[in-house]
């Protein structure tokens, strides 16, 4: 722990998953304060690679999940888009002949509105991130993993598709036989981010997608080796517990790309990528047996309740991975 | 009338006024097709100088009156703005520190977002606008008076205002002192709008303000000079009906720009800036007195209900007019 002041986490995160995981730091760190302790201090390197483009619109859903969430205005029913959502604005855009496939809240279209209009006026990314969560009332600080444009895109045996259309459109049925990202070799990390990493007393990958949410992030140029070089502990949640992704098709990417649609072949997946970053892998108790077999391998496991059903969940998982991993 | 086809009618409007009037002639023109008449072809000449730039947003507020009142759309309670209305992405815009003084609700927005994207693909507004409407079922061709970016400014005793600044913002409670027209010099008449003109049997002009509306759109370069050219007829409605607005400020400008609050004021102010521009003044029943007083004096006066409080008022006062101004 950073001797003078409060932990510093750092969080990689996807949408969903990442949101949750980064919303029960949020509440632990509540909680430690309402003990007289240390709050935590909270930063969300958040992917970019499936931002989009649409009604001339500049659309982050993975940054707006984790916002909505952290704000305490989202829709936990669906898992996206914000509580109490109304959609007139996008019924209408159909009159018109608009696309309306990738489904556009109207609180939600304020949030693309106010974007657009940001980065128009020359706003970084990260800067008008800032500026949105500061007034939605969140204190975490979201960081885009890049302030540059990165598009993922699938390649199916229909061909390469762009990532929402292959997510949202095509609903995730194709099998993605390969994945890369538009832009990637000339994208940099932000300041922030980077001074985030560099400072942090833990970091944690957050049960996110491994390839096209964990592994946009981590193929930020520069970015990897930043996190590799941090003292910090690195901890990483599978988001496949008893062989199924909680949400999204990470199982099926698993298999499809190679590897095994299980917790171990998160583990693998990402030791190949780079056997030395992480140095704790988290498992669901579900998981326990694959878990000792990792052991067995010489890798450090640990062993917890995963699944966020309830704010609590969130909560409890997030407080069991600091006290874990924070010096006392 | 055309020898070879439906009589070609153009109205100059503004917002609400020049929306019922158009609305009449629409419904007008469905009547005589359902007698086997020839339907009536409708251009509407929009004045664009109130469209505002907000949120990142291009908004034209004439233009989407007419659209959707044309379009069965409009809210006939308020006046403005589109039937069975929401306001989330309004509020979600105040929470963002955004300005909301300019009601936009979530309907309407979608107009906004689609024609900011069509321009920014470089349509022009006459392209996009022709694109809105044709996608609402409008069979009327809405022409905004000009392509290029004119803005209305009102000077008051507090210094030069922007149009909507005065109008919506301040509520119109300022004194007005004089109007300047950004852009006016530099703006174009569109060529859509000079061949309507051009081929028109009637020109009528509606009644909307005689300064803010009709006064930008006669003030495009070489545009009243068309329409003076046509021999078509030219009719123009107070929208003074005893000694008073039906909607707006256009009584209290021609007393504090130096004319009368009055029918007769409206006319003066007419035929002070064109003597000859003008065939036809329709002015209300209520105004029966002026109107003899200026057919003593040389002025053609048609006397007419012209307050539209229902659809039926609109399609009366539209039939009257065409009767009276189109030969058989």
């Amino acid at each position: 722990m950073s001797p003078q002041g409060p932990p510093r986490i750092v969080i990689l995160a996807g949408g969903y998953g990442g949101a949750k995981l980064s919303h029960g730091v949020a509440l632990a760190s509540a909680t430690r304060v309402a003990r007289a302790e240390a709050p935590v201090e909270l930063s969300v390197i958040v992917n970019t690679g499936d931002d989009l483009g649409l009604h001339g619109l500049s659309i982050s859903p993975d940054l707006d999940t984790v916002m909505y969430t952290l704000a305490g205005l989202a829709n936990d029913e669906t898992g996206w888009g914000l509580r109490d959502e109304t959609w007139s604005t996008s019924k209408m855009l159909g009159r018109y002949g608009a696309d309306t496939w990738f489904g556009l809240g109207d609180q939600d279209m304020a949030t693309h509105v106010r974007r657009t209009q940001l980065l128009r006026e020359g706003l970084r990314l990260t800067e008008v991130t800032a500026e949105l969560t500061r007034r939605l009332g969140v204190t975490a600080r979201l960081l885009p993993m890049t302030d540059d444009e990165v598009r993922t895109e699938i390649r199916t045996p229909d061909g390469w598709l762009e990532f929402q259309d292959y997510f949202v459109r095509r609903g995730q049925r194709d099998t993605v036989l390969e994945i890369r990202r538009r832009g990637i070799e000339a994208a940099r990390p932000t300041p922030e981010a980077l001074a985030a990493v560099a400072v942090a007393d833990l970091i944690v990958i957050a049960p996110s997608n491994p390839f096209v949410s964990v592994g946009n992030i981590l193929a930020v140029p520069g970015l990897h080796a930043a996190i590799a070089a941090t003292p910090a502990p690195i901890v990483a949640v599978s988001p496949v517990v008893g062989g199924r992704a909680l949400r999204g098709p990470a199982d099926r990417m698993l298999e499809s790309l190679g590897g095994t649609a299980s917790a171990t072949g998160v583990v693998e997946h990402y030791r190949e990528h780079d056997p030395g970053l992480i140095d704790t892998f988290v498992l669901d108790r579900i998981d326990a047996d694959e878990a000792a077999h990792l052991r067995e391998a010489g890798v450090a496991v640990d062993v917890l309740d995963t699944v966020m059903r309830s704010y609590a969940d969130r909560e409890r998982l997030a407080t069991e991975i600091l006290k874990a991993n924070l010096a006392d």
